[in-house]
Formats: C-alpha cells, structure tokens, sequence
C-alpha cells in the first residue's frame, strides 16, 4: 500500500482557541461560524461546492508531541458525570489510534479558497485534510436508527469539555 | 503539530477484488456485507458499539506507488456520460489530496474483534484507519437539505466505475 501520510490541505479559524473551552460537536454549536482556509492551489478544487448545504470537515486532531496511543476506553466528555468508560471505537472523541475528525458543517459560503460555515467544534488553527459534501443520499439513513449510548445522555447546547466537566 | 501518519487499525474484508466493480457507494449496495478486521489489540476499543444501527468507516484509498496529486477537478463516476468535471472537494471519489474513504454501513455484529456490516463500497483489503458510530444528533441535519449535483443524477443500485461507463 502506498505511505500513508497526509498533508494539510489547509486550516480551519474559529472563535476558540482551547479544546477544553470548545463546544465538543458542531451540532451542539450550530449558529457559531468558522472558516475553512484552503492553500490557494486547491482553489479549483472547490468547484460546485456551493450546491451542497452542508458539508463534512475532516481534520487532524493530534496534538503536538503527543504519540502515545489513547486509551481504549475512554469516559466521553457528554458521560464525565457518570464516568462511564466506552470503546473508543464507539465514542466520537478526538483521542484516538488515527486520530481524525469528523465535522458536519452548514455551507454558507464558498469564496476563492475560502469556506465559510457554521456549527463550530474544532479549534481555530486545526488542519484540515479534506472535505467532502454531505450528501444526503449517502449520509443519511432511513428510518430512525439507534445511536447506542447517545441516546440517553442530556446534550447540552455548546457543552465543552470544561462545562460538561463543571455541571451535574 | 504531531507528525500527520497513519497506521491501519485493521483491515476490511469484501468480495470485490478490484475497484473497478466495486460499487461506488455503500447506500447503492445496501445488501452486500462485509466484515471490518481489527488487530485484536483493539478488541476492546469495540465496547458499546452494538448499541448503534450505522458506523462509518474510515479507510485509506490510496494506491500502492501512486503518489503523484490527483487532478483538482475529475468527471465523478456517476458522471461519466455527461462527462462533466467537477472539483474534487464537491466529489466522494477517491483520488483525493488526502485519500480518506468515508463510508456509512449498517451494523449487523460484532464478534470480538470483527465488525459485521452491510453496505460494501470498499475492495476486500482496504486498510481500516478508524470506526466512528453515526450519531442522528450529528451527523443528519433537519429538513431536506441539498446535496448539489447529487440531486441532479440517477445513482443506479449496484452502480460501478465499469457499469457507469458501459451504461447510457
């Protein structure tokens, strides 16, 4: 297989300039807006973009100098209270083997290398490595499928890892 | 930031042993299964995964010795007879800056360190960076919103890069 390394393919701004104090999903910080910056080369590769609504943001979330390999289960921020432990395969926390985010974003503007959106969960300087349309086609299941240990917990609108460490 | 490299957590196993039949999408080969292989190391990072009805999987596409940079605009599979170019950042193909697949599969088991699914658009050894769980609240946004040029084209079931360029 080829080397799998990755490159930025740009970085995303926002508000937030600690993880702790960053809302831990998009959804639950819908009307904060960002940027996603691209390298001026990839302009060209945004063509069409501005007929999808939304859009997903894959980025890096590793931290500097930290290799070690996260722990395989992990309290997630939204069960800090209940200090239940789940496999990190069934969180979606950024501490992870490969560790890769996964954002939906609502497209508001495409400008040159320019992305403009809102729904905000990553901190402002984070690479980003791709982005690919939400296509509801493909994202979207029918019915109302089950989403294990998320359907039970309280989400609160721009819970952060430092709020959902302080309430309850 | 930490040095941006990869490793497989495991491997996906499918029938299809070149991408070419492979079916472009797993929304359009909804009854084929497949089984992701994790190094039984991260057996345990599974725990409360069968909670959930979808997962994504998030695999490296890249091609063994291909490392020149994919063209910023490509024809989609699914527009290979309107021959139409679309920027690759608009698109779900595979030859990407960053070649990330993401795939939605419905979750049929998992058995230790094998997760079951259905919905294949993967070629049998494609390396397994990470599971995330599809999560309703995050992951499918409310109302009917667009999907670009998606909406536009028929997406036959089953539809592979042969097929798509036989077909029309």
């Amino acid at each position: 297989m080829s080397q799998m390394s990755l490159h930025p393919i740009g970085v995303v701004r926002t508000q937030y300039t600690a993880r702790e104090h960053t809302p831990v999903q998009s959804a639950l910080n819908p009307d904060a807006t960002g940027t996603a910056v691209l390298d001026e080369r990839y302009t060209d590769a945004l063509r069409e973009l501005t007929g999808f609504d939304h859009v997903w943001l894959l980025t890096w979330l590793g931290r500097e100098g930290d290799a070690s390999e996260p722990a395989l289960r992990q309290v997630p921020y939204l069960l800090q209270n209940a200090r239940r432990e789940i496999g990190i395969f069934a969180t979606r926390g950024p501490r992870r083997p490969n560790p890769i985010g996964l954002s939906m974003v609502r497209l508001l503007a495409v400008e040159a290398n320019v992305v403009r959106f809102s729904g905000v969960d990553l901190v402002d300087g984070t690479p980003l490595l791709d982005i690919k349309p939400w296509v509801a086609a493909f994202d979207r299941p029918s019915g109302n499928p089950r989403s294990g240990w998320f359907d039970e917990v309280d989400m609160p609108s721009g819970a952060t890892p430092t709020s959902l460490r302080r309430d309850g």
